[in-house]
Protein backbone atom coordinates (compact mmCIF):
# COMPACT_ATOMS: atom_id res chain seq x y z
CA UNK A 1 0.00 0.00 0.00
CA UNK A 2 1.19 3.47 -0.59
CA UNK A 3 1.06 6.00 2.12
CA UNK A 4 1.50 9.70 1.41
CA UNK A 5 3.35 11.22 4.37
CA UNK A 6 4.02 14.29 5.49
CA UNK A 7 7.36 15.34 7.24
CA UNK A 8 8.45 18.57 8.89
CA UNK A 9 11.77 19.74 8.46
CA UNK A 10 14.11 21.71 10.62
CA UNK A 11 17.41 23.10 8.45
CA UNK A 12 20.38 25.20 8.93
CA UNK A 13 20.56 26.61 4.95
CA UNK A 14 24.39 27.60 5.61
CA UNK A 15 25.87 24.96 3.91
CA UNK A 16 22.94 23.66 1.72
CA UNK A 17 22.96 25.03 -2.18
CA UNK A 18 19.05 25.46 -1.19
CA UNK A 19 16.54 22.94 -1.35
CA UNK A 20 16.34 22.11 -4.70
CA UNK A 21 18.14 18.63 -5.99
CA UNK A 22 20.96 20.06 -8.44
CA UNK A 23 23.99 17.73 -9.78
CA UNK A 24 27.22 18.36 -7.86
CA UNK A 25 25.60 20.59 -5.15
CA UNK A 26 24.53 19.54 -1.73
CA UNK A 27 20.91 20.07 -1.25
CA UNK A 28 17.76 19.79 1.51
CA UNK A 29 16.03 17.42 -0.65
CA UNK A 30 19.14 15.63 -1.87
CA UNK A 31 20.08 15.07 1.38
CA UNK A 32 16.57 14.20 2.90
CA UNK A 33 15.45 11.85 0.32
CA UNK A 34 18.30 9.51 0.88
CA UNK A 35 17.99 9.67 4.54
CA UNK A 36 14.29 8.94 3.34
CA UNK A 37 15.39 5.77 1.12
CA UNK A 38 17.57 4.71 3.85
CA UNK A 39 14.72 4.18 5.86
CA UNK A 40 12.12 3.19 3.78
CA UNK A 41 14.11 1.18 1.17
CA UNK A 42 11.76 3.25 -1.46
CA UNK A 43 13.87 2.80 -4.91
CA UNK A 44 13.60 6.67 -5.02
CA UNK A 45 11.50 8.78 -2.67
CA UNK A 46 10.67 12.14 -4.04
CA UNK A 47 10.03 14.91 -1.79
CA UNK A 48 7.73 17.43 -2.35
CA UNK A 49 7.95 20.96 -0.22
CA UNK A 50 5.53 23.34 0.45
CA UNK A 51 7.97 25.74 -1.20
CA UNK A 52 11.90 25.62 -2.36
CA UNK A 53 13.97 27.91 -0.36
CA UNK A 54 17.34 29.53 -1.82
CA UNK A 55 20.81 28.54 -0.75
CA UNK A 56 21.85 29.99 2.26
CA UNK A 57 17.97 30.26 3.27
CA UNK A 58 17.04 28.59 6.66
CA UNK A 59 13.92 26.45 7.88
CA UNK A 60 12.17 26.10 11.35
CA UNK A 61 9.32 23.90 9.56
CA UNK A 62 9.19 23.30 6.24
CA UNK A 63 6.58 21.10 5.37
CA UNK A 64 6.85 18.17 2.53
CA UNK A 65 4.97 15.14 1.58
CA UNK A 66 6.13 12.25 -0.08
CA UNK A 67 5.18 8.81 -1.40
CA UNK A 68 6.33 5.53 0.23
CA UNK A 69 5.44 1.54 0.55
CA UNK A 70 7.13 1.91 4.03
CA UNK A 71 5.19 0.28 7.02
CA UNK A 72 7.17 1.89 9.93
CA UNK A 73 4.99 4.06 11.96
CA UNK A 74 5.21 8.21 11.67
CA UNK A 75 7.34 8.38 15.04
CA UNK A 76 9.39 5.32 14.27
CA UNK A 77 10.07 6.87 10.95
CA UNK A 78 10.97 10.34 13.12
CA UNK A 79 13.78 8.34 14.57
CA UNK A 80 15.22 6.59 11.72
CA UNK A 81 15.06 9.16 9.08
CA UNK A 82 17.06 11.67 11.42
CA UNK A 83 19.59 8.94 12.51
CA UNK A 84 20.63 8.83 8.69
CA UNK A 85 20.46 12.86 8.63
CA UNK A 86 23.54 14.80 8.91
CA UNK A 87 23.58 17.20 11.84
CA UNK A 88 22.36 20.31 9.86
CA UNK A 89 19.05 19.09 8.64
CA UNK A 90 16.44 17.25 10.92
CA UNK A 91 12.75 15.78 10.99
CA UNK A 92 10.64 17.44 13.35
CA UNK A 93 7.46 15.39 12.75
CA UNK A 94 5.90 13.16 10.76
CA UNK A 95 2.20 11.97 9.42
CA UNK A 96 0.15 10.32 7.39
CA UNK A 97 -1.83 12.32 4.99
CA UNK A 98 -4.28 11.98 2.90
CA UNK A 99 -3.37 10.57 -0.80
CA UNK A 100 -4.35 13.85 -2.59
CA UNK A 101 -2.28 15.88 0.20
CA UNK A 102 0.13 18.13 -1.72
CA UNK A 103 2.35 20.03 0.30
CA UNK A 104 3.23 22.79 -2.02
CA UNK A 105 -0.09 23.03 -3.72
CA UNK A 106 -2.71 22.95 -0.13
CA UNK A 107 -0.43 25.47 1.50
CA UNK A 108 -2.85 28.56 2.83
CA UNK A 109 -0.70 30.52 4.76
CA UNK A 110 2.96 30.38 5.21
CA UNK A 111 5.24 32.79 8.09
CA UNK A 112 8.85 33.81 7.25
CA UNK A 113 10.85 35.63 9.82
CA UNK A 114 13.75 37.96 8.48
CA UNK A 115 16.68 38.67 11.30
CA UNK A 116 18.70 41.81 11.23
CA UNK A 117 21.38 41.75 13.72
CA UNK A 118 21.72 45.65 14.28
CA UNK A 119 24.68 46.04 16.88
CA UNK A 120 28.04 48.30 15.99
CA UNK A 121 30.48 45.12 16.61
CA UNK A 122 29.55 42.02 14.52
CA UNK A 123 28.14 38.70 16.61
CA UNK A 124 29.85 35.49 15.89
CA UNK A 125 26.85 33.45 16.80
CA UNK A 126 24.73 35.49 14.24
CA UNK A 127 26.86 35.40 11.41
CA UNK A 128 24.92 32.48 9.82
CA UNK A 129 21.55 33.59 11.28
CA UNK A 130 21.49 37.39 10.43
CA UNK A 131 22.21 40.28 8.47
CA UNK A 132 24.34 42.82 10.18
CA UNK A 133 23.35 45.87 9.73
CA UNK A 134 25.68 48.46 11.83
CA UNK A 135 23.77 51.02 12.12
CA UNK A 136 20.71 50.82 15.04
CA UNK A 137 17.56 50.35 14.07
CA UNK A 138 14.28 52.00 14.86
CA UNK A 139 11.57 49.32 15.23
CA UNK A 140 8.76 51.12 15.90
CA UNK A 141 9.31 53.21 12.82
CA UNK A 142 9.40 50.33 11.23
CA UNK A 143 6.08 48.37 12.62
CA UNK A 144 4.61 51.55 11.54
CA UNK A 145 5.51 51.30 7.92
CA UNK A 146 5.25 47.18 7.53
CA UNK A 147 1.36 48.00 8.33
CA UNK A 148 0.97 49.41 5.10
CA UNK A 149 1.43 45.85 3.78
CA UNK A 150 -0.98 44.39 5.69
CA UNK A 151 -4.45 43.03 3.29
CA UNK A 152 -4.79 42.29 -0.35
CA UNK A 153 -2.43 43.81 -2.50
CA UNK A 154 -0.27 43.39 -5.83
CA UNK A 155 3.41 42.80 -4.62
CA UNK A 156 5.08 43.41 -7.46
CA UNK A 157 7.16 46.13 -5.89
CA UNK A 158 8.59 43.52 -4.09
CA UNK A 159 8.99 40.71 -6.53
CA UNK A 160 12.11 39.33 -8.39
CA UNK A 161 11.79 38.99 -12.39
CA UNK A 162 7.95 40.16 -12.15
CA UNK A 163 5.96 38.57 -14.64
CA UNK A 164 6.89 35.30 -13.53
CA UNK A 165 3.64 34.32 -11.77
CA UNK A 166 -0.08 34.27 -13.33
CA UNK A 167 -0.73 36.87 -10.38
CA UNK A 168 1.14 39.17 -8.17
CA UNK A 169 -1.75 39.67 -5.85
CA UNK A 170 -1.27 38.04 -2.26
CA UNK A 171 -2.67 38.44 0.91
CA UNK A 172 -0.41 39.81 3.98
CA UNK A 173 -2.14 38.65 7.13
CA UNK A 174 0.52 40.02 9.69
CA UNK A 175 3.83 41.78 9.72
CA UNK A 176 5.39 41.95 12.46
CA UNK A 177 8.93 44.05 13.60
CA UNK A 178 10.01 42.88 17.28
CA UNK A 179 13.36 43.74 18.92
CA UNK A 180 14.72 40.32 20.59
CA UNK A 181 18.34 42.29 22.11
CA UNK A 182 20.53 42.89 19.50
CA UNK A 183 18.28 41.20 16.70
CA UNK A 184 15.21 42.64 14.67
CA UNK A 185 12.90 39.84 13.86
CA UNK A 186 10.64 40.89 10.55
CA UNK A 187 7.85 38.84 10.61
CA UNK A 188 5.61 37.89 8.22
CA UNK A 189 2.65 35.59 7.06
CA UNK A 190 0.78 35.49 4.02
CA UNK A 191 -1.11 33.58 1.73
CA UNK A 192 1.66 32.85 -0.41
CA UNK A 193 4.72 34.37 -1.54
CA UNK A 194 6.44 35.76 -4.58
CA UNK A 195 9.88 35.49 -5.07
CA UNK A 196 12.38 37.24 -3.18
CA UNK A 197 9.48 38.83 -1.66
CA UNK A 198 10.34 39.03 2.12
CA UNK A 199 13.99 39.57 1.28
CA UNK A 200 12.62 42.59 -0.50
CA UNK A 201 10.37 43.40 2.53
CA UNK A 202 13.49 43.34 5.04
CA UNK A 203 15.53 45.69 2.60
CA UNK A 204 12.69 47.70 2.49
CA UNK A 205 12.32 48.15 5.84
CA UNK A 206 15.89 48.41 6.92
CA UNK A 207 15.76 51.64 4.84
CA UNK A 208 12.99 52.57 7.18
CA UNK A 209 14.63 51.63 10.08
CA UNK A 210 17.76 53.37 9.49
CA UNK A 211 16.23 56.62 8.66
CA UNK A 212 16.60 56.76 4.88
CA UNK A 213 13.29 56.63 3.74
CA UNK A 214 9.90 57.57 6.16
CA UNK A 215 7.28 55.33 6.96
CA UNK A 216 4.84 56.39 4.61
CA UNK A 217 7.13 55.81 1.90
CA UNK A 218 6.16 52.06 2.14
CA UNK A 219 2.54 52.32 1.15
CA UNK A 220 3.50 54.34 -2.00
CA UNK A 221 6.29 51.05 -2.67
CA UNK A 222 3.05 49.15 -2.52
CA UNK A 223 1.00 51.07 -4.67
CA UNK A 224 3.43 51.68 -7.24
CA UNK A 225 3.69 48.40 -8.78
CA UNK A 226 7.45 48.86 -9.81
CA UNK A 227 10.20 47.07 -8.50
CA UNK A 228 12.80 49.50 -8.39
CA UNK A 229 10.80 51.25 -6.06
CA UNK A 230 11.44 49.36 -2.81
CA UNK A 231 14.62 48.76 -1.17
CA UNK A 232 16.92 45.69 -1.99
CA UNK A 233 16.88 42.10 -1.74
CA UNK A 234 18.33 41.25 2.03
CA UNK A 235 20.80 38.66 1.79
CA UNK A 236 19.26 35.18 2.29
CA UNK A 237 21.15 33.99 5.94
CA UNK A 238 18.93 36.13 7.46
CA UNK A 239 15.87 34.20 6.40
CA UNK A 240 13.61 31.69 7.93
CA UNK A 241 10.99 29.95 7.27
CA UNK A 242 8.85 29.41 10.46
CA UNK A 243 5.92 27.47 9.22
CA UNK A 244 3.41 26.05 6.62
CA UNK A 245 -0.86 26.44 7.39
CA UNK A 246 -2.94 23.86 6.11
CA UNK A 247 -6.74 23.85 6.08
CA UNK A 248 -9.33 21.82 7.79
CA UNK A 249 -9.56 18.59 7.74
CA UNK A 250 -5.57 17.97 7.22
CA UNK A 251 -4.41 18.94 10.62
CA UNK A 252 -1.27 21.06 11.55
CA UNK A 253 2.08 19.21 11.01
CA UNK A 254 3.09 17.70 14.33
CA UNK A 255 6.42 18.79 15.31
CA UNK A 256 6.26 22.34 13.76
CA UNK A 257 7.24 25.39 15.40
CA UNK A 258 4.90 26.45 18.01
CA UNK B 1 54.39 55.32 26.10
CA UNK B 2 52.49 51.83 27.65
CA UNK B 3 48.69 51.12 27.30
CA UNK B 4 46.97 48.20 29.73
CA UNK B 5 44.22 47.55 27.43
CA UNK B 6 40.77 45.37 28.48
CA UNK B 7 38.91 44.07 25.69
CA UNK B 8 35.81 42.33 26.12
CA UNK B 9 35.96 39.11 23.32
CA UNK B 10 32.92 37.19 22.04
CA UNK B 11 33.32 33.95 20.21
CA UNK B 12 31.94 30.62 19.38
CA UNK B 13 34.12 28.16 20.49
CA UNK B 14 33.53 24.96 17.73
CA UNK B 15 35.86 25.48 15.58
CA UNK B 16 38.77 26.50 18.07
CA UNK B 17 40.94 24.04 20.10
CA UNK B 18 40.13 26.45 23.27
CA UNK B 19 41.85 29.58 24.61
CA UNK B 20 45.45 28.70 24.87
CA UNK B 21 47.87 28.89 21.87
CA UNK B 22 48.89 25.34 20.98
CA UNK B 23 51.59 24.94 18.01
CA UNK B 24 49.70 23.65 15.11
CA UNK B 25 46.19 24.11 16.50
CA UNK B 26 43.67 27.01 15.88
CA UNK B 27 42.89 28.89 19.19
CA UNK B 28 40.97 31.99 20.10
CA UNK B 29 44.42 33.31 22.01
CA UNK B 30 46.54 32.90 18.24
CA UNK B 31 43.67 34.61 16.78
CA UNK B 32 43.01 37.42 18.78
CA UNK B 33 46.89 38.57 19.57
CA UNK B 34 47.47 37.97 15.68
CA UNK B 35 44.89 40.40 14.81
CA UNK B 36 45.79 43.02 17.62
CA UNK B 37 49.70 42.85 16.44
CA UNK B 38 48.18 43.65 12.94
CA UNK B 39 46.63 46.44 14.38
CA UNK B 40 49.32 48.25 16.65
CA UNK B 41 51.87 46.86 15.77
CA UNK B 42 53.04 45.93 18.73
CA UNK B 43 55.35 42.74 18.29
CA UNK B 44 54.43 39.94 20.38
CA UNK B 45 50.88 41.26 22.21
CA UNK B 46 50.50 38.63 24.76
CA UNK B 47 46.62 38.32 25.37
CA UNK B 48 45.94 37.70 29.72
CA UNK B 49 42.13 36.13 29.71
CA UNK B 50 40.18 36.28 32.92
CA UNK B 51 40.03 32.57 32.73
CA UNK B 52 40.97 29.94 29.63
CA UNK B 53 38.33 28.15 27.96
CA UNK B 54 38.65 24.40 26.47
CA UNK B 55 38.13 23.54 23.05
CA UNK B 56 35.01 23.59 21.86
CA UNK B 57 33.66 26.16 24.36
CA UNK B 58 31.95 29.55 24.00
CA UNK B 59 32.34 33.20 25.05
CA UNK B 60 29.77 35.46 25.74
CA UNK B 61 31.91 38.14 27.03
CA UNK B 62 35.48 36.63 27.56
CA UNK B 63 38.02 39.68 28.97
CA UNK B 64 41.38 39.60 28.26
CA UNK B 65 43.63 42.78 29.04
CA UNK B 66 47.29 42.87 27.14
CA UNK B 67 49.85 45.80 26.84
CA UNK B 68 50.76 47.61 23.76
CA UNK B 69 52.14 50.83 22.79
CA UNK B 70 49.16 51.67 20.33
CA UNK B 71 47.85 55.23 20.01
CA UNK B 72 44.73 54.59 18.66
CA UNK B 73 41.75 55.19 20.60
CA UNK B 74 39.42 52.56 22.16
CA UNK B 75 36.43 52.71 19.45
CA UNK B 76 39.35 52.42 16.77
CA UNK B 77 40.93 49.75 17.94
CA UNK B 78 37.65 48.12 18.34
CA UNK B 79 36.78 48.66 14.83
CA UNK B 80 40.10 47.47 13.84
CA UNK B 81 40.61 44.47 15.18
CA UNK B 82 37.44 43.16 14.07
CA UNK B 83 38.51 43.86 10.57
CA UNK B 84 41.74 41.65 11.23
CA UNK B 85 39.31 38.87 12.98
CA UNK B 86 37.57 35.58 11.23
CA UNK B 87 33.90 35.59 11.93
CA UNK B 88 33.87 33.40 14.98
CA UNK B 89 35.35 35.42 16.97
CA UNK B 90 34.80 39.64 17.77
CA UNK B 91 35.81 42.26 20.03
CA UNK B 92 32.93 43.96 21.95
CA UNK B 93 34.73 47.00 23.54
CA UNK B 94 37.74 47.94 24.51
CA UNK B 95 39.55 50.46 27.40
CA UNK B 96 42.24 51.56 28.89
CA UNK B 97 42.82 50.49 32.41
CA UNK B 98 45.09 50.80 35.56
CA UNK B 99 48.38 49.20 34.61
CA UNK B 100 48.56 47.01 37.51
CA UNK B 101 45.06 45.48 36.19
CA UNK B 102 44.92 41.47 35.37
CA UNK B 103 42.01 40.48 33.67
CA UNK B 104 42.52 36.94 35.47
CA UNK B 105 43.93 38.00 39.12
CA UNK B 106 41.79 40.99 39.50
CA UNK B 107 38.64 38.81 38.65
CA UNK B 108 35.88 38.79 41.11
CA UNK B 109 32.79 37.31 39.99
CA UNK B 110 32.06 35.18 36.62
CA UNK B 111 28.83 33.90 35.60
CA UNK B 112 28.41 30.45 33.03
CA UNK B 113 25.92 29.10 31.26
CA UNK B 114 25.27 26.06 30.39
CA UNK B 115 22.77 24.94 27.97
CA UNK B 116 20.79 21.93 27.30
CA UNK B 117 18.44 20.81 24.86
CA UNK B 118 16.12 18.50 25.81
CA UNK B 119 13.27 18.21 22.96
CA UNK B 120 13.23 14.25 21.51
CA UNK B 121 14.71 15.29 18.33
CA UNK B 122 17.97 16.87 17.15
CA UNK B 123 17.66 20.44 16.30
CA UNK B 124 20.24 21.95 13.67
CA UNK B 125 20.73 25.24 15.20
CA UNK B 126 21.65 23.95 18.92
CA UNK B 127 23.12 21.78 17.58
CA UNK B 128 26.87 23.64 18.31
CA UNK B 129 25.91 25.16 21.23
CA UNK B 130 23.66 23.08 23.53
CA UNK B 131 24.36 19.29 24.67
CA UNK B 132 21.52 17.36 23.39
CA UNK B 133 19.62 15.13 26.26
CA UNK B 134 16.48 13.26 24.44
CA UNK B 135 14.58 12.94 27.89
CA UNK B 136 12.82 16.24 28.96
CA UNK B 137 13.95 17.64 31.82
CA UNK B 138 12.08 18.50 34.78
CA UNK B 139 13.06 22.26 35.23
CA UNK B 140 11.37 23.02 38.82
CA UNK B 141 13.50 19.72 40.43
CA UNK B 142 16.54 21.29 39.04
CA UNK B 143 16.01 24.89 40.64
CA UNK B 144 15.84 23.05 43.84
CA UNK B 145 18.52 20.79 43.21
CA UNK B 146 20.78 23.84 42.80
CA UNK B 147 19.49 25.78 45.74
CA UNK B 148 21.72 23.34 47.69
CA UNK B 149 25.02 24.71 45.83
CA UNK B 150 24.45 28.23 47.17
CA UNK B 151 27.37 29.91 49.56
CA UNK B 152 30.66 28.78 50.21
CA UNK B 153 31.54 25.59 50.08
CA UNK B 154 34.70 22.98 49.08
CA UNK B 155 33.27 22.46 46.22
CA UNK B 156 35.83 19.47 45.21
CA UNK B 157 32.96 16.95 44.15
CA UNK B 158 32.78 19.17 41.08
CA UNK B 159 36.21 19.65 40.10
CA UNK B 160 38.35 17.50 37.74
CA UNK B 161 41.77 16.70 38.98
CA UNK B 162 41.55 17.27 42.33
CA UNK B 163 44.00 18.70 44.26
CA UNK B 164 44.93 20.99 41.48
CA UNK B 165 44.42 24.26 44.01
CA UNK B 166 45.56 25.86 46.87
CA UNK B 167 41.78 25.48 47.55
CA UNK B 168 38.75 24.29 46.32
CA UNK B 169 36.55 26.48 48.27
CA UNK B 170 34.17 28.67 46.18
CA UNK B 171 31.05 31.16 46.79
CA UNK B 172 28.32 30.21 44.18
CA UNK B 173 26.17 33.50 44.39
CA UNK B 174 23.04 32.69 41.99
CA UNK B 175 22.40 28.98 40.38
CA UNK B 176 19.12 29.21 38.62
CA UNK B 177 17.56 26.76 36.28
CA UNK B 178 15.17 28.15 33.33
CA UNK B 179 13.34 27.14 30.55
CA UNK B 180 13.44 28.92 26.90
CA UNK B 181 11.61 27.13 24.51
CA UNK B 182 13.44 23.85 24.23
CA UNK B 183 16.61 25.28 25.88
CA UNK B 184 17.12 24.58 29.47
CA UNK B 185 19.77 26.97 30.96
CA UNK B 186 21.84 25.95 34.21
CA UNK B 187 23.30 29.23 35.10
CA UNK B 188 25.68 29.78 37.46
CA UNK B 189 27.72 33.05 39.00
CA UNK B 190 30.62 32.33 41.50
CA UNK B 191 33.42 34.00 43.08
CA UNK B 192 35.97 31.82 40.76
CA UNK B 193 35.26 28.19 39.54
CA UNK B 194 37.18 25.11 39.53
CA UNK B 195 38.66 23.15 36.54
CA UNK B 196 35.01 21.82 34.63
CA UNK B 197 33.03 22.97 37.55
CA UNK B 198 29.99 24.07 35.80
CA UNK B 199 30.14 20.87 33.44
CA UNK B 200 29.96 18.69 36.22
CA UNK B 201 27.53 20.97 38.00
CA UNK B 202 25.31 20.62 34.84
CA UNK B 203 25.69 16.92 34.02
CA UNK B 204 24.76 16.20 38.16
CA UNK B 205 21.43 18.46 37.40
CA UNK B 206 20.55 16.69 34.15
CA UNK B 207 20.89 13.29 36.49
CA UNK B 208 18.25 15.38 38.91
CA UNK B 209 16.07 16.71 36.00
CA UNK B 210 15.90 13.44 34.22
CA UNK B 211 14.73 11.80 37.20
CA UNK B 212 17.78 9.46 37.70
CA UNK B 213 18.67 10.85 41.19
CA UNK B 214 16.24 12.72 44.16
CA UNK B 215 16.97 17.35 44.27
CA UNK B 216 18.08 16.23 47.79
CA UNK B 217 21.35 14.44 46.42
CA UNK B 218 22.83 17.64 45.47
CA UNK B 219 23.39 18.82 49.23
CA UNK B 220 24.67 15.38 49.78
CA UNK B 221 27.32 15.55 46.92
CA UNK B 222 28.33 18.68 48.35
CA UNK B 223 28.78 17.27 51.43
CA UNK B 224 30.35 14.17 50.17
CA UNK B 225 33.72 16.28 48.85
CA UNK B 226 34.22 13.52 46.49
CA UNK B 227 34.25 13.63 42.70
CA UNK B 228 33.07 10.22 41.67
CA UNK B 229 29.68 11.60 43.66
CA UNK B 230 28.35 13.87 41.14
CA UNK B 231 27.23 13.61 37.52
CA UNK B 232 29.49 13.51 34.67
CA UNK B 233 31.04 16.93 33.10
CA UNK B 234 28.43 17.76 30.48
CA UNK B 235 30.22 18.26 27.08
CA UNK B 236 31.89 21.83 26.22
CA UNK B 237 29.84 22.63 22.97
CA UNK B 238 26.76 23.70 25.78
CA UNK B 239 28.90 25.85 27.47
CA UNK B 240 29.33 29.71 27.69
CA UNK B 241 31.72 32.02 29.36
CA UNK B 242 28.39 34.69 29.96
CA UNK B 243 30.60 37.93 31.56
CA UNK B 244 33.48 38.59 34.14
CA UNK B 245 33.15 41.28 36.82
CA UNK B 246 35.98 43.10 38.46
CA UNK B 247 35.55 45.38 41.63
CA UNK B 248 35.78 49.50 41.48
CA UNK B 249 37.40 51.44 40.59
CA UNK B 250 37.82 49.00 37.74
CA UNK B 251 34.24 49.67 35.89
CA UNK B 252 32.69 47.08 33.96
CA UNK B 253 34.27 46.31 30.94
CA UNK B 254 32.34 48.27 27.99
CA UNK B 255 30.79 46.07 25.24
CA UNK B 256 29.91 43.07 27.97
CA UNK B 257 26.74 41.16 28.03
CA UNK B 258 23.83 42.66 30.11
Amino acid sequence: MIRNLRFVVRYDGTAFQGWQAQPGFRTVQETFEKAVAAVTQDARPRANPSGRTDAGVHALGQVVNLYSRTKLPPETLVRAVNAHLPEDVCVRGCDDVPEAFDANKDAVGKTYRYVIHDARTPDPFLRHYSYHCRRPLDVSVMQAAAEALLGRHDFRSFETNYPNRLSSVRTITSATVTRHAEAVWVEVAADGFLYNMVRAIAGTLMKVGRGDWPAARVADIVAAQDRRQAGPNAPPEGLFLVRVEYPPPTPPPPGGPT
